[in-house]
């Protein structure tokens, strides 16, 4: 929280951002040329960089977070680590261990919990390889790329951003350079993110920027698109890409999904799936790689009816919102009800608000701290060119504030799009308030010409036509009228039709529905980020003994649930374990005996370590009758002693949260004894 | 089961078969020429096709199966559907509907519970895409290919072997054809599987086959890689595979597994994960696919000790087991239990025999017909080049027996493969009943001036001498003593090595362990292919009315396990209908509410056709209190009522198989109305 202290050192950043929010507003509001409208939005950009950092450094929530001393444990105890590492590795692609994988697998099996049996969303699982033409369509073929600069000898390639925020930092932070090139760096280093590739090219020259190491020439800045490319089939010649997102395998499936749910809206379909970015030059761990795991949502609905019959479960939700407003007002993001911001328009609609709302609640019942998540609005400027309104999750890492979930309202871009390509409608039909009257023209095909004349091809010709709008066939009939032909497109491939081959009925009908394409609101969870961040909030050393680090997974997460450990090797123990064992497996709560010879104490903090939440400790008192345990929390270290048959229910109900240790204590007697 | 008179038709070719196979055996004792061998093998195998077809069409276990039937339901259900149809679809790829991605999800978790979690697993979650070098040495860049001709106008490719089937099935099935030409037709095709690229081309040329519909002229045959290849990174420069199998990434993390294990053995380290082939002509849908999910197991063990300690828990499964020597002497495959199979030397060792009796029992568990199942083992000709022993368990479908998941003993080629290539040693310690004095010689690096030589590559070599074998340090000894200098591979590249870079120092020591590298046994699970199977196993019709199809799928995998009707649309039934969702929810239970208007008979024919197993309805005397539904069994079609408080309770412990069906209907009253 900040201090008025605090606030009076933000309040001259805020104005600076203020001011040039205002700009921004007035240079559009007057209809300014776009030059100007983008040079004033990167300047926004730069003080709003300004003011957050300052307000990072202020409020140091993580202070006493050892980013080294996480990654060595991850590392040791192989939550993960890179992959094909004993061939040298390569960048950007990870290796999930026992213990990463498990976290996954709970995150996953928790989501789809969450998401597609709680809502019962349709759940999908579509290919990886995708053909050209879909991802054509999708606008990935030609707008999904970064730029990039090669070393002219070596061939070496560098991401263009990247290498000029490093040489300008570089300079920037020389002792030689002057107040003004200090700043003229750190300004231009601000502005990078949505520079264009001349924009980019002429700053590469003016600081007469060479490759790193080398020192050779760079190339010209060239755009380099992140798919992967490879050939499906023999022939070589079916082009095709592992596919950039998992959204693309919903949309060609629209119309099977829609009739699985009975032709009506609205409804969602979600896919968990790996995602493949040829990135340039990935870094910062999960972060950014090659190859991750997403969770993605197509909620499909009526464009004019946003409403969502669950909005009141979440209404009452308090959630950090940071509003596009309030980024170019300066202030800082506010702590609102998710019922409150619907109803004032801060948020478009109850559908987005909705997911908001459980996008929230998923984050915060992993682990993720609710005071490090936000949901921050894209401005204008930052949104996908098919998006209409976009809230990202993004939580305080020690790399800063990292959008980990997407939550955008696509409008009907996708379908569209593939409506276009296909020649195929990719519609719903919404029933009428009351039947009405209409005119109608269509274009009819004479079958048996049109095959004579075009083989194969004359069924593209004839979806098309069918599919062709009012305003279309208008267009077909003037033509035909004029011209005595029209050329029509078809999957990419120009026909022309004579008057011989289709003609042109007008009538009118009565129609009960309308044909509507569904607008799409896209909630997307990007798994490995989520993961990242968790673990760093889930990070701990013990006030007693910094050496002793653990993660303190919520028991629902933990990769293993419970560690069983007798006090010593006696042979009288083993008909205990094997008990409690069973009765674990049964329970479906994985556990991990460990019999090695360490002390109790060294041995609780190796299973700390992995973040095992509880531990059952067979001793000698355990021999007696009645049969009993001792059950350890990872968090408080307390323990209680119960009766050895209630301990797998008790770890169970603690870990769907039926009960919480607070129970447990108050029902079991405390159990003292110092770990050592 | 088979009749005398069966038998009676069978003898003579079982007596056929059994003369080659002992053909095969005296050439083999003989030390006959190689190809000698090859040629019986292959008349071995004429004669064992020719058995098994009759066999199969004396006993027809699908007699009422019809696959057309089926398949139209997985389609109009979306259980699963060719990928991107709207964009003309491509081969060997399939999307999977909310039915067959639940189907799919349950058949993976149970797996998990079954192995991972059972046993203890290491499971891991590796890359997909896999650097060139991994590849290189586990033997799939020069070996994984399929022979293929292409049309030399057009560049179609064809499989060879599939287009040289279908060329004699057509000559031999003319009616011009002679009996002697009919018998070489069908003796070839039966040859096919397993002749060398140069034999096959030589048919191709006898025959003077075309293109199929060109016409044109074929190429030569050619070896056709069935990796997807694709570029990692931006240079191009970085060569990569989707990976062909998930097995690769868990041998790469061999060390880090072990280490997580405190270096000991046995474990088994698990992986779920899609793997890709680029078949040249895929068909019969989900069984050849270019895209699909694996699971697969790599137990590591000792060479010399592969008892098991969980073998007595599967010892008195009888299986049904098809011994290479069986299979030779034209026998049928035998009922066996599992435990004498190992006694008598028919299974190699326990750990196989365990593998195969968790293999059967998950198989059974989810649904496939026992009598459907057997576990056939390879013949030596057939084993992969690195194998020592496999057994598979194929499943009977109107396709015939499919090969659904592969057990093998792969001895210790994967690691010995990598440790060669990458110059590490990949080895267990394993303690010594005794300490022992050895003599060692060891090839001691002279850092710095290896460091002055080869600079970054240094490293490479010193980890190169470091992991010699004895014998190898001997003759580098022997090379530097009489040429003064040795020439050292490492990671593909020769560095030669002169006495100043490096010396040999013998001595002895006392060693309390020997170093092992750790033999493989590999379940490996197509999960496409069983699930396949299981459709084919658990489709039904019923016999009042063949339009009634169903899938009678076990609970535990049903897509959803619960339908929820109410009578009518009547809005007293609303709060009934919530009370028993949250109830189902909060057990976890999928279910489905189909308030749509049609009578209750077409509703539950509706879910029927999904498999969902139980049906909820609310009917007007469930307004009365004590507030009860009643329950229906999708097989027996029966009903009972019991209070709606206990409902979702029961099919849970239905679900898990806490109770059966028979249980419920001893302790609720039958409810009997006519289904409509």
């Amino acid at each position: 929280m900040l201090t008025p202290e605090m606030e009076a050192i933000l309040e001259p950043l805020r104005r600076n951002v203020q001011e040039q929010g205002n700009l921004v507003r007035k240079l559009k509001a007057d209809g300014a040329p776009e030059l100007d409208v983008k040079r004033a939005v990167a300047e926004l950009k730069v003080r709003k960089k300004v003011l957050e950092d300052k307000e990072l450094e202020l409020t140091p929530t993580s202070a006493v977070f050892d980013r080294s001393k996480m990654e060595d444990l991850i590392k040791r105890r192989f939550f993960y680590d890179q992959s094909f590492a004993i061939y040298g590795g390569i960048t950007g692609q990870f290796d999930f261990g026992p213990m990463g994988c498990a976290l996954k697998t709970n995150m996953l099996n928790l989501w789809r919990q969450f998401f597609v049996m709680e809502e019962q969303m349709l759940e999908v699982d579509c290919s990886i390889l995708t053909p050209e033409p879909v991802l054509k369509a999708s606008g990935h073929v030609d707008r999904f790329a970064d730029f990039m600069v090669k070393d002219t000898k070596t061939g070496e390639c560098f991401r263009l951003d990247h290498l000029i925020k490093n040489h300008l930092e570089k300079l920037g932070s020389d002792g030689a350079a002057t107040p003004e090139l200090k700043k003229e760096c750190q300004d231009t280093i601000t502005r990078l993110d949505g520079m264009t590739k001349d924009e980019m090219g002429a700053i590469l020259r003016k600081y007469d920027m060479t490759a790193p190491l080398s020192g050779n020439d760079l190339s010209d800045p060239m755009e380099f698109n992140l798919m992967f490319g490879t050939q499906i089939g023999p022939t070589g010649l079916i082009k095709g890409f592992l596919r950039p997102e998992t959204a693309q395998g919903i949309f060609v499936n629209f119309k099977r999904l829609l009739e699985f749910n009975h032709g009506k809206l609205p409804f969602a379909a979600a896919q968990i799936g790996n995602a493949f970015r040829n990135e340039i030059s990935p870094r910062t761990g999960l972060i950014r790689v090659r190859e991750f795991t997403m969770a993605e949502i197509e909620h499909f609905c009526d464009p004019n009816e946003k409403s969502h019959k669950k909005f009141s479960t979440v209404k009452d939700i308090k959630i950090l919102l940071y509003s596009a407003c309030d980024q170019m007002d300066g202030k800082s993001p506010k702590e609102v009800q998710l019922g409150e911001a619907v109803a004032t328009g801060l948020v478009a609609n109850e559908t987005l608000g909705y997911f908001i709302g459980r996008i929230y609640s998923y984050l915060t019942w992993i682990g993720i701290d609710p005071k490090r998540l936000r949901f921050r609005q894209h401005m204008n400027n930052e949104m996908a060119h098919y998006a209409t309104d976009c809230w990202d999750a993004e939580i305080l890492t020690s790399y800063g504030w990292i959008e980990c979930v997407g939550c955008a309202d696509r409008s009907a871009y996708d379908l569209t799009q593939h409506s276009e390509a296909t020649g195929l409608k990719l519609v719903a039909e919404k029933r009428l308030p009351s039947p009405k009257t209409v005119n109608t023209v269509e274009a009819v095909p004479n079958k048996p010409i049109l095959g004579k004349a075009f083989k194969k091809e004359a069924k593209i010709i004839t979806d098309k036509l069918s599919a062709l709008s009012l305003d279309e066939v208008s267009k077909l009939a003037d033509s035909l009228d004029k011209e005595g032909e029209f050329t029509v497109n078809a999957q990419g491939i120009d026909f022309k039709l004579t008057k011989e081959m289709v003609s042109v009925k007008s009538g009118s009908k009565v129609v009960h529905v309308e044909e509507i394409t569904p607008c799409v609101i896209e909630p997307s969870f990007g798994i490995g980020r989520i993961m990242y961040s968790l673990l760093e909030h889930v990070f701990n050393v013990r006030e007693a003994d910094e050496q002793r680090c653990y993660f303190s997974f919520p028991a629902s997460i933990a990769p293993i649930k419970c560690s069983v450990l007798p006090l010593s090797n006696k042979p009288d123990f083993v008909p205990f374990l094997s008990k409690i064992g069973s009765s674990l497996t049964q329970m479906g709560i994985s556990y991990k005996v460990d019999d090695s010879s360490g002390s109790i104490g060294r041995r609780y903090a190796r299973t700390d370590e992995i973040g095992v939440p509880f531990g059952i400790t067979v001793d000698f008192d355990t021999l007696k009758t009645p049969h009993t345990v001792t059950l350890r929390e990872r968090d408080s270290m307390k323990q209680v002693r119960m009766p050895i048959e209630d301990v797998a229910g008790v770890i169970n109900d603690l870990s769907i949260r039926r009960v919480t240790w607070d129970d447990v204590l108050s029902k079991y007697p405390i159990f003292e004894q110092q770990e050592q």
